[in-house]
Order: structure tokens, then C-alpha cells, then sequence
């Protein structure tokens, strides 16, 4: 019942801005807190920490940052190694089988036994994404949402962990036309996320006395070193990996972080590339193979001297070749995002096992696709093998992967060659292959392959984005190049077309900028081809941002994340804090009864209270007789540092500093003042310099509904920040004191204790609270937070959007001139919806 | 008079918290301010500025930042073209009198022409550096501490631009120990500081309503767009180069500007490649040539398949030899530190000459030392020209730098290869010649190296210390190869050894961490490296961090320049803002006279000062008569955002929204409110909310000795900032109304007629005031930033190191929980001297 009015409490509050949200989505999608709250146990903690401990707990973290990059870089094998065996099972069967019925006509067997094999693998994979739905879709738009700040349930979970990295072998050997990356980068995370927590828990020894690893902020920080180890692991790009999370976890630019992210990456990086060049080629000891996502060597022939990769003219292209990418990625992300809009009306709300169904609906198109197009391929030419590919440390020689299906001796099947093979082959073949494809081949390569994948993403089962785009661009980077070889005649090198052609595409549709770019030159290990890669992602994403937002954006926004974009507009700057905050707030007092606050905790979903004390007139006969009354005046008189007061006190910590020059300095100014008045007189002082005519109550209850709109809102001093787990929890430890008793009395919690349900805390409704008398006191000032960052009502959005973006803070608390609270500020107030709103208003009312 | 009066104020100020700064360097090493002060004329540009105007402006930004990166390149050209073309006109010169010599035993005349050269060329760089000194040295410590936020004047001059350019040609070429790329990231950021201002003088049909580039902050970003562009023109690293200007100035991480700065990298590299694949190998229109600085190919000879660049085992090595490379880096910083400390107290003080009479000097010294070895190397066998070194496209073939001084055909002296060469053709010897170097020659060459390196970085030309650390570092990475490959007989590489050895030493001088590991990797163009390189940095790092700090930190402490480090201590978290601020406080009122105002300029020398009023009693009557009061207790109410008046405000405008629903919710609530008291009312309340028993005084003057403390320190409502260069900008264009006017009748400054001044405001000492009368009075309340960041006086230094350092603030108000400022804090307030000496007297008091 109390749970149902405050709903409707909240609801109508949200109504009454013009939203549409439900209280669910409010309290799902709560911001992580990066901010630390200097909480006395904090305080605590801190002041017990001296350089050597300081020193020890660093080294801690450099380990844990060197586990996170090498559990990360074992992950990435094992998900190799088990895509390359199912692979290679598959294509040996089925390819025997082809080889032998194309002779005998056999052939409907072979798709059949195809069939059977993308069909099981990809059951499992969506049926391991049924146990844990977050474990569907590639997790970028997950972690993206993660490191941007927002809490979304479930996504670093051990058991989302297992679904995913699990369910990408299964649904990428399956067949679809689906990528390793995305997925990966999400396990990544959670590896992040989970180990140091683990660490804690399991190997009690290795305890610090600073509970480090138990906070939003170092989770986050976690979790990014994850995410890059991720990217490094899975394309062999450390710096490339180290800017992704960067770019995605902007919180302020951390130098420290930052440099054991770099170390997190290379890591991953190269422990992946220990394993695997001694697991697959057998050279133990050695590293330097590329990553699992390599392009390969681009490199002219030996000798030929008039070769170049790209010249001047060829930036031409590139530019042409960028906008043509942005349209077809816009294309891509429009019929993506209407299907992905279909599937949550249609699809979602149904039994589970619909999902299941249609994915498998999906493999099967796919696999028939495949099967069918391989047959109509054209029979080319083999070229000779070229000497510099086979030279190329560790990687396969690029003639092992062409099929020659249905085609003579010294020719091959090249529609074949591309469909019938895992896609990091199919994309060797086009980077690399000097024999020729076929532009109808291309053409309707591409135009399949885009399809699919568009209807393929999105599907229950773990699936990244990346391979797929780098695949159809690369193909259609390979068509342009054909064009200008053979029909214009041009002196180009078909290698750069098809690279540049896979970044258009790609950009396109994901529109990443800084870390896509060095992403792309680490893959291809060539810092020469950093100019036109750049350029061809600034052209694509310029023009895709014409037509929409990028595919992971779009996904974000449809699953209702709040997410903040790098900055605001311009136009925003008009609107300023005090138009965007909540007003309608539900505080507490520094000493409040039981009663009140599980009241105030049953009756709302607010995730954080301000805690505030009146401004009132006669505050001097409240303090007789009352004991909460006074504790709360005298905890307001205490919290006031004024200039004399502070003043005051310097010259007293002077007076025992050995100087004595300083000393005669605050002697002369404070003989003036009688010490002996200082106590009482300051008190009278800051009583009486405040008080105002409102009325003359200090409500041990919750808000009446019968108040005036002066009485509703009064003026009330703003002193701190109280967490609603931080209540919960110092009800549930008991932590308060009696009526008659001084509010020193109550019990003290420690800040191991304070943390101690991290990350989960429990439910108010879930509580016996009858133990506990409601006519307790609870003192909060020594749990809350007394000096979040504030801002003033008359800052201007770009100000208020970059303190609480850039400092990674939940609420923040807008306080006037005089120190009193109008409003409060949080992550929902400042999408871009929001604000849009916002400034829609602000222009009728002008 | 009056000035000399304000420097004993402020030195007494500061003596008295145990500082021994003068006023001077408080002055001139002020922060840049990177907030943007939100006064009324700014807020007139942004409400002007749609999103229409914001893409044009967005492009011309583009554009600007274009054109910095394609300057930063040609420049790159033009020093790398004079330097080569001197250094072929000597070293062919001396080199052919030499072999002539050799025979003939002329040798002394050789010598002498050598000398002739050198020592012509030092002198031209040193007379440079005498017409501005800020020339001098590598200018990497002048941009780190203008990224970090310190105004240090001339360093961005064009003055020092076209002496830093032109001198480092000749310092090159003079034979000096000395490097292009500290002078070339220096010039670049010069250029990016010109650039955008040059644009709007010059080309006055380009401008622009929102006069954007004349602000600290767009400085400030175009600043570090330069630097990254210097680092990628004289690395070839443009990736490295971002990460510099990141690692550097770190402000929070901004992604537009970090896309800008990443365009602006790429645009040097591939103009400098473009005119150099013209101008020096005739392949216009190609751009595949490596940086300026490049270290070549590393591979294994084709065909050789137990090769390996470096393997598991080496990585124990790299480590040791990152130890060493951190202790010899640590050696080398003291030893310079003792020497820059010598310089500035023996050699500054005296004529300028001497310094001239100092480069000479080393340059003889080196030069003989040049000649004397090279007559003492061995003779070595030339090995084979291996295949792949030919091959390498643009570069150099490794053979045609070797120096056969003395020796017989098919010898070369080693020595005179190491030291008879443009120094980057010694570290490609180095890395890549087959044929060995003997071990004492390497031994030796490193000792003299170090020694000479370590006495040329400070003398006054224009000098890096890139590349002297690089080449000193691979002879030593050389000589452990020897040992390991000869001794030992292990199966190794030299080259890489080599390529180690020189970051280790590198990494032990400078101390530099992500940026320096991505900008090796560029320049080695091989991604296997990473971690190696990594690792060896790291352990340089550490290694050296325990002696001393990097070089850089060190001529930047050596300055007195205020550098905030990347974050504070742990131990300093005991303190809290209310321990560090500045106490003392000069403020203005919301009206002043003119006459305080000058008075408050002319005794004062800070940048700033907050706007307050003051909490008196009865203030009503006050009113009364007087209308600065009862404009200044105006601008308090109306600047007072209660909640009351909020919501009434809101409600206000929502009547005029056009949704009924939402009308009647404040129809109901605004009911019981009457209107008509509204505006009397809120005064009246206003008034009587805050009084305090304080002496009845507004003053209209400056502070007055005889002021008792309370009187001194009494309660003062925080208001906003105004900066002295905008007090006396009013003061010049006469905005001030007169005693009988309503201050509506005082002129309005423009945003553009507030920043015309910008950089060089006038001087209050130098401005002629006698015209405006002293008793008219100034509103500063447009002007003023009404809203800067704040903090609480209980927050810790983290937080507040934190938000200034990352905000890239300039003055940090501390404002307690009623409004009131009870201090400010500054750079010199978070400095780690200031912390250190106040985290002792916290120690002492309690």
C-alpha cells in the first residue's frame, strides 16, 4: 500500500513535468556515483592512511589491473580456439560433403547437414541468452551505458559473463552473420567488474584496511581497463582499446587510470598473443603475431617501384567513398532501428521461446542464403601465389582459405571463397586476394550480406557488429576498386579501396570516431594509413549524423537509457539550472525521528535526500524543553563556518605554531575579542541573524498535503547529501539514539560496515523494522555527504552539464546565494529529451 | 606611491602564511582561466547563437585547426630542409678535407674548419636567444606549464616563435648535443596560438558575432592542438602527439576537441610527408614516408624463420635495462639540476654575453671531442648490404651514413660513424647496422655523449633532448646486445636491444608515460613493440622516480613556475579547503564608487575579487536616502533564489503554457498567495531574514586598519567574481552612473568591447583617471561571473585539487552553508610546496 502511494507520489511529480517516465525506469536507471562522499568513516579511512599503506594498496591495484588484461587475454583464446574448431568441423564436413555430391548430385544433403550444424550451434547460443536476456545484442550499447555512468541492473553479472562469452562461440560458429568484438569487450567489462570484488571475498588475507575496490567510482574504473583489455584482445589494439574507453568513460581525464588502462591493454593483448602463437604455431616464448582481428600486411610487391598504397588522388575517393559509407550506414541503422522497433512491440512481449524460434528462422535464411549463392559464384582465375603473402609471420597463407567449388582446377569459386568461409577469411580475401572478384559477385555479395546482418543484429543471441560491417564495406570497398581498375584504368592498389571501403561502412554505422580510427591503423599495423582512415570515418559519420544517430545509440535510446551526450548544444546555454531542476523535494533533517524516515524511505523512490535544517524566528525558545529541536540548531550554529569563526580558529593553531612572527600577527587581532562571550554570543549571533516569517513549526512528519504553497516551500538550508542505502543501512545497524539520551550516545558505524552490501543493498519494504522504536532518534550528519559539488540556480546548462558529467555525479544540489536548497539536479534532468523540452517551454514563455 | 604601498599589502599577506613569494610572481605566473565567466554581455552572445550560427562557427573552427596542423608541417619542412642542407655543407666540407687531410696530415686544418662551422652556427642560435630569451632550451617545459594552466607572458609570442625556429637550425647545425623536437613542439604551439588570432585581425570580413578565439580557453585548446601537431611533424606520431597534448593538458577529457586535436596531428604528419615525398625523392602525390624522426624498419631477414625481433626472454633483459636506463636518467637530471642551479646563480646574473661565451664554449669543447674520437675508433668490417634495408621506401639506404675515416676499403671507423653524423643518422646505425660497433667504442661514445648532452641542456640556443637521450640510450641498449650476442651467445637482435636501451634512457631523463610509449611505437611503426617498449618505460620511470623527478618537472620547479601535479597525495586528504584558502580577502560591492574601486586597484595585485554584500540588521532604514545601499540590498534580493519564488516563477510561466492540466496545478497552489503584497512583501521578509550585530557600516571605503576582527571578518554574502582586467576595462570606457541616476542609466559594454583587450589588458598604475568623477558609482553586477564553481570549506583537497584542476580554474570561492565566502583559493594555494608546508602545521596543531 505504501509502496502503490508512493508511485503515485512519484508519478504525479514526473507527470507534472511533462514526462513520461514510471518510477521503475527512474530507479532502474539511477546513475553510478564517481563522486566519493566524504562521509566521517570516510574521513576515518582516509586519515588512517599514510604513504606506505597508500603505496601498498597501489601496487594492489597495478596486480589487479594485470589480472583484469590477462584474464581478459585467456577469454579472448578460449573464444578463438573454440570458433576456429567448430569452424573448422563444420567446413571440413561440409565441404567433403559438397566436393563429393557435386559429382553425384547430392547436394541437398550437404545443406542439410549445414543446416543441422548453424541450426544447433545457434539454438544453444539463444538458449543461453534466454537464462540471461542481457547476454543478447553485442553489450557495446550495455558497457557504453555502464561507463557513461548509468546503473542498468544486471549487465556486470557473473551470470551474464557466462551467457555471453558462451553464447558468442556458439551463435558466430553457427553461421550468422555475426562478430566476436562486441561481445567480447562486454565480457571484458564484467572480468573488470567482477575480479577485484572476487578478490575480496575469497582471499580474506589480502584485506586493506581501505576497502578500495567496494564503490561505484573504483568498479567504473574497473570496468573501463576491462572494456579496453576487450578491444585490445579482440583486434590487437592496446591504444586503440585504451581511447575506447576513454572516449566512452569520459569521466576527467585521469592520468594514473589512464597509464594502468595502456598496461590493462597490453596485457590482454599480449597474453592472447603468447597463447596463441605457441598453442597454434607451436613458437613458445614468441609475440609477435597480430591480433585475432588482423588485416594483414598491406604491401606493395617487391621491387615494383611505381606502386603505391594511396596517393593524393586516391584521397579523392576516399572522401566519395566516405559519404557513399554514412548513406549506406544511415540505410542500415534506419532498417535496423524500425525491425528493433517491431521486435520490442511484437516479439518481445511474447513467449520466450519465440525469440528462440525466430533466430533460428534467421539462421536458417542465412544458411540457405550461403549455400545457394556459393553455387551461382563465377569460376576465376587463380593468380599465382605472390611471395610476399606467404612470408607474413604466422598468418594463414591467403590462398588456403578459397573455395573452388563447382569449378576447374586452377580457377576458384569466388562468391564461394567469400560466403563459405569464417568472416575474418572473407575479409583477407578481399584485402588481399590479387585475383580478381567479379563486380556482379561483389554486388550481390554485398546486397545479401547487408541485409542479413541488418536483420541479424538485434536477434537474441550474443552478436557483434563489427566483422559483419567491416565485411560488406570491404566488399563494397573491393566493387569501387574494380570499377577503377578495370573499366577507368587506373593505377590503384584494390588492398586500400577494400580497407577504406570497410571503414566507410563501418563508420557509418557506428559513427566512433578517435578509437575507430586508431583502432583500424593498429589492425592494419601501418601508421600510413592513418590520414585516409580518418578522413574517410570524419566524411562518413558527418554524413550518417545527417540522417540518425549511430546503430549503438539508436539501441540505447530505444531501451530508454538516460544517457549524456559529450556536451550540449548551444542553443541549451539559454536555460539556465534553476529551469531544469526538480523543485519538489523530500529532505531530512540532520536528527530525525525512526518514524520519519522510513516514512519518507517507504513513501518515495528518491535515491538520494538533502539534508536541511529551517530558517525560523524565534529558534531560541524551540531549543528549550526540545531536544531534537536543539540538536538540530546546534549542528546548523556548528556547520557554519563563518570568516570570524575560521579566523579564529587559524589564529589559535597559530598560537601553538612554532613561529612567533605569525603568532604576533593574530595576538594584536584577537585580543579584541572577549573569549569568554564566544560561546554563547555566537550562538545568540546565529540565531538571530536568521529567521523568517513562515510558520513556526519544525515537522517531525512527512509533508502535509493542507500546506501553502509558502508553507511547502520555505526556505531551508542546505548542509549535505544522504544516500537512501546509506538510511536503510543505519536502520537496519540500529543506529540511533533515545529522546533523553545525547545524540553522542548513538552507535558508530564503520566505513567497512557502510560498505559492506555493496553493490546490492536491501529494500526498505523489505525490512522488519519492528524492533525499533519510531520514536528514536537518528543523528545522519556523520554518514551523509557534507560537501557534494553544488551549483548556483543561475548557472547556465553547458556549466551544470559539464560539472556533473565530467565529475561522474548523481545529484547535485542547486543552492541559492544565502546557501539554501532550490532544487536538485539529476542525470534525468539533463538528457537530451529533457532539455529539449525544457527549452521548447522556455521559448513559448518568452 | 600607491604601488609600491599594494606590494608591501600583499607581501605581508603572504608572509604571513609562511610563503616566500613576491608580488611579481604572483602576477606573472597566474593561471589561465579555461571556465568561462557567465557574465550578462557573454550571456547576449549566447542567447544570439543558433544552431545555424554554431555550425558555421563550428567549421571555421575546423578550418582554423586545419590550418595549424598544414603550418606545423611546413614548418617541420623548413627546418628539416635547412637543417640537412647545413649539415651537407659541413660534413661534406670538413669531411672531404679530412680525406685529403688524412694523407697529407693537414688534420689541425680540418679540425679548424670544423670549428669554423660550429661555432658560427652556435653563435647565430645563442644571439637569437638573446633577443628572447624564453627561446632558450627545449620549450617543453613552457607548453607543459601553459597546458597545465600557468600564464607565463612571451611564451606564445611570435617574437619567440620566429627565434626558437630559426635558432634550432642552428643550434642543430653547430654540432651541438641537441634535438629539434622539444623546439618544434614549442613553435607549434605558438602557432596555434597565432593562428586563430592573426585570423580575426587581419582578415576582418572572417568575423564572427560569438568572438570565440579570444578567450584563455579557446587559446588554451588551440594551444594543444599545435603541440600535438609539433609532436606528430618531428615524430611522425600523430596518435602520440594527441596523447601529448592530452597527457599535458589535461582539462576534462572533451571529445569534440580531442577529435580537432587528432585532425590537426594528422594534417602536420601528411603535409610534412607530402612536400618531403615532393621535394626530397620527386614522388609528388605520395605521403608513405615515415616522420622526421623515425627509427626504420625492424624485420627479420626474409627467409630466416627462427628470427625473432624479441622473444619472452629478452623481456627479463629489458626490464634490468630499464632499471639502468632509470638510474642513468636520474644521474643525469641531478647532474643538469646542479647545473641549471650553478647557471642561475653564477652566469644569469652577469651580461648577457656570457651566455653567448657559454655556447661557444661547448660547442669548442664538442667539437674537439667529435674530432679527437672519431680519429680514435677501430676499424670494423663492412658487412654485406642486406636485402631488406635497401628496400625501404623514401629512406635512406643504412650504408651510405657509415665513415670510413682512417680505415682501409671495406672498413669503416665506428666511431666517426657514431659521432661524424647528423645525430639521426647515428641512432639508424645503431638500430640497424649489421655490422658491429666494438664495445669500447660504444662505451665511450655513450660516456662523452652523456657527459656532453647533460653540459649542452641548458646553455642558451634552442635545444631538445629527444634525440641526444635516444642516441645515448641505443649505444648503451647497443652495448648490452654486444655483451648478450657475443659473450653470451645468445640468439638476439640487436636492433631491438638498441631501440630499448635508447627508451630506457629516455623514458629515465624525461619520466614521460603514455604519450612517450605511443610515440615510440609510431615511430617504429610496428605494433609487436608495444610491450616492450611499455614495460621498459614503466620501470624507468619507477626506477627514476625514486631519485628525482623527470628533467622536465625539474627546469619547471627550477622557474618557481606553480605546476599542479595530476592529483594529490592520499596523506593530503587530512586537510580540508577551509585549512588552505586564502583568508585575507579584498571584495567589492555590487555598486562601488569609483574611487574604491581605483583605491581597491591600485593597493591590491590580484586578479580578482568576489562581489558580496553584507548581513546587517536593520537594513531598511538604510534604504531610505541612500541609493548605492538601496541598490546594492536591490541586487541582493533580486539575485536571492528562494524556492517560494521559484515555484512562483514557474508557475507564472506555465500559465502562459499551453496545457491546461498543468495550469490548474498551479492555480491551486499560487491561490493562496496575494499578489498584490508579492512585491513589497518579499523585501520586507528579505530584509528582515538576515541581520546580524555587525557595525552599522557599509562601507564605502577600502578596509581601515583600526577595524576590530569581527569587523574585518564579518559575514559577507557571496555574490560572484569580477577579474581586475574587467574592473578597469569599466574604468577606461567610463560605465558608472552618477549618484542621481538609476544605475539603468549606465552605459552597456558589448562582449566584444569587454575581450577587445585580450591578452594585454592596460595597467591600472598606467591609466589616466582624472575624468571620471570619483564619487559616481560602478554596477558591477553585469559584468561579474555570477556564478563560478564553488566549494565548501569542509571539502577535502582531493575534491577541491579535483574540480579546480580539472575545470582549469583560476579562482575557487569557498563559500559556506549559508552563502557566505569565507575564502579563496588560488594555483598557489594547491601547489605541492603549499600543501606540504600546510599538511606540517596540521601535523603540529593537533
Amino acid at each position: 500500500k505504501m509502496a502503490c502511494c508512493g508511485r503515485c507520489f512519484c508519478c504525479q511529480c514526473c507527470c507534472r513535468e511533462g514526462e513520461t517516465r514510471t518510477p521503475e525506469e527512474l530507479v532502474k536507471k539511477d546513475s553510478l556515483d564517481y563522486d566519493r562522499c566524504i562521509s566521517e568513516p570516510y574521513v576515518e579511512v582516509l586519515e588512517g592512511m599514510d604513504n606506505k599503506k597508500a603505496k601498498k594498496y597501489e601496487a594492489v591495484h597495478w596486480m589487479m589491473v594485470f589480472a583484469i588484461g590477462v584474464t581478459v587475454g585467456l577469454l579472448g583464446l578460449f573464444v578463438d580456439f573454440f570458433v576456429r574448431l567448430f569452424n573448422k568441423l563444420k567446413f571440413t564436413v561440409v565441404g567433403d560433403s559438397i566436393e563429393k555430391c557435386s559429382d553425384k548430385g547430392c547436394l541437398s544433403l550437404s545443406l542439410l547437414e549445414l543446416l543441422a550444424f548453424n541450426m544447433t550451434f545457434v539454438f544453444i547460443a539463444s538458449v543461453l541468452v534466454l537464462i540471461e536476456p542481457v547476454a543478447a545484442g553485442s553489450g557495446i550499447p550495455e558497457i557504453k551505458s555502464y561507463l557513461n555512468g548509468v546503473k542498468i541492473p544486471g549487465i556486470v553479472r557473473l551470470r551474464t559473463f557466462l551467457c555471453k562469452a558462451a553464447g558468442v562461440l556458439f551463435s558466430v560458429a553457427g553461421g550468422l552473420f555475426v562478430g566476436k568484438e562486441g561481445p567480447m569487450i562486454h565480457s571484458g567489462a564484467i572480468v573488470g567488474a567482477g575480479l577485484p570484488q572476487f578478490q575480496s571475498i575469497t582471499f580474506r588475507k589480502i584485506k586493506f584496511d581501505f576497502p578500495y575496490f567496494r564503490s561505484d567510482r573504483d568498479k567504473r574504473d574497473f570496468v573501463s581497463a576491462g572494456a579496453a583489455a576487450g578491444v585490445a584482445a579482440a583486434f590487437g589494439a592496446p591504444i586503440g582499446g585504451t581511447l575506447f574507453s576513454l572516449e566512452e568513460g569520459s569521466s576527467f581525464w585521469n592520468q594514473a587510470l589512464t597509464w594502468k588502462v595502456l598496461f590493462c591493454s597490453m596485457s590482454a593483448t599480449f597474453t592472447l598473443n603468447f597463447f596463441r602463437s605457441g598453442i597454434n604455431f607451436s613458437k613458445w616464448g614468441s609475440f609477435q603475431l597480430p591480433g585475432l582481428l588482423n588485416f594483414g600486411e598491406f604491401k606493395c610487391p617487391d621491387g615494383d617501384k611505381n606502386c603505391h598504397l594511396w596517393t593524393a588522388v586516391d584521397l579523392a575517393f576516399f572522401v566519395l567513398m566516405g559519404v557513399v559509407g554514412g548513406l549506406l550506414g544511415a540505410l542500415f541503422n534506419c532498417m535496423n532501428k524500425n525491425l528493433a522497433k517491431y521486435r520490442i512491440r511484437h516479439i518481445h512481449p511474447k513467449a520466450k521461446f519465440i525469440r528462440v524460434l525466430e533466430s533460428l528462422l534467421v539462421t536458417m535464411v542465412t544458411t540457405i542464403v550461403i549455400f545457394a549463392a556459393s553455387m551461382l559464384g563465377e569460376c576465376r582465375d587463380l593468380s599465382t601465389p605472390t611471395a610476399h603473402n606467404t612470408t607474413l609471420a604466422g598468418s594463414e597463407d591467403i590462398n588456403s582459405t578459397i573455395r573452388q567449388f563447382f569449378c576447374s582446377n586452377k580457377t576458384y569459386n569466388d562468391m564461394a571463397t567469400l560466403f563459405f568461409n569464417p568472416q575474418e577469411a572473407a575479409i583477407h580475401q578481399l584485402f588481399h586476394q590479387d585475383g580478381t572478384f567479379s563486380p556482379v559477385t561483389l554486388s550481390v555479395f554485398f546486397f545479401l550480406y547487408f541485409l542479413l546482418a541488418c536483420w541479424t543484429y538485434g536477434v537474441s543471441v550474443p552478436s557483434g557488429l563489427f566483422v559483419p560491417s567491416l565485411l560488406c564495406g570491404a566488399a563494397f570497398g573491393r566493387l569501387v576498386a574494380n570499377v577503377l581498375k578495370v573499366k577507368l584504368g587506373m593505377d590503384i592498389y584494390s588492398g586500400t579501396f577494400a580497407l577504406i571501403g570497410a571503414a566507410a561502412f563501418l563508420g557509418g554505422v557506428v559513427r566512433m570516431t578517435i578509437s575507430l580510427t586508431v583502432i583500424l591503423i593498429e589492425s592494419t599495423n601501418e601508421i600510413t594509413y592513418g590520414l585516409p582512415i580518418m578522413i574517410t570515418l570524419m566524411v562518413a559519420k558527418w554524413t550518417g549524423d545527417f540522417f540518425n544517430k549511430g546503430i549503438y545509440d539508436i539501441h540505447i535510446q530505444l531501451r530508454g537509457v538516460p544517457l549524456l551526450e559529450w556536451e550540449t548544444e548551444v542553443e541549451m546555454d539559454r536555460l539556465t539550472a534553476s529551469d531544469i531542476m526538480e523543485t519538489n523535494l523530500t529532505y531530512v533533517y540532520p536528527h530525525t525521528r525512526v518514524q520519519s524516515l522510513v516514512s519518507i524511505l517507504r513513501t518515495t523512490v528518491y535515491h538520494a535526500f538533502p539534508v536541511v535544517t529551517e530558517n525560523r524566528q524565534n529558534e531560541r525558545d524551540f531549543m528549550k524543553g526540545n531536544i531534537l529541536i536543539s540538536n538540530n540548531i546546534h549542528f546548523k550554529k556548528s556547520s557554519v563556518v563563518s570568516r570570524a569563526g575560521e579566523q579564529r580558529r587559524r589564529c589559535q593553531s597559530m598560537k601553538s605554531y612554532p613561529s612567533s612572527e605569525l603568532r604576533n600577527v593574530c595576538d594584536e587581532q584577537s585580543a579584541a575579542v572577549e573569549p569568554s562571550e564566544e560561546g554563547e554570543d555566537l550562538l545568540q549571533q546565529m540565531l538571530e541573524r536568521r529567521h523568517a516569517p513562515y510558520p513556526n513549526l519544525y515537522p517531525d512528519q512527512s509533508p502535509s498535503e493542507e500546506w501553502t504553497m509558502e508553507e511547502r516551500f520555505r526556505p531551508l538550508t542546505f548542509h549535505g547529501l544522504i544516500l537512501r542505502s546509506q538510511l536503510v543501512n543505519l536502520l537496519i545497524r540500529g543506529v540511533c539514539y533515545a529522546e533523553n539520551q545525547s545524540s553522542t550516545n548513538q552507535p558508530r558505524l564503520s566505513y567497512a560496515e557502510m560498505t559492506e552490501d555493496y553493490p546490492r543493498y536491501p529494500d526498505i519494504h523489505d525490512l522488519d523494522l519492528t524492533l525499533l522504536s519510531p520514536r528514536m532518534i537518528v543523528d545522519v550528519t556523520p554518514y551523509m555527504n557534507p560537501c557534494p559539488y553544488t551549483v548556483s540556480p543561475n548557472a547556465r546548462i553547458s556549466q551544470v552539464f559539464n560539472l556533473f558529467r565530467t565529475m561522474g555525479l548523481r545529484h547535485l544540489p542547486v543552492v541559492n546565494a544565502v546557501g539554501e536548497i532550490v532544487g536538485i539536479i539529476t542525470r534525468h534532468n539533463l538528457t537530451h529529451e529533457f532539455l529539449v523540452a525544457k527549452l521548447r517551454q522556455h521559448y513559448i514563455t518568452i
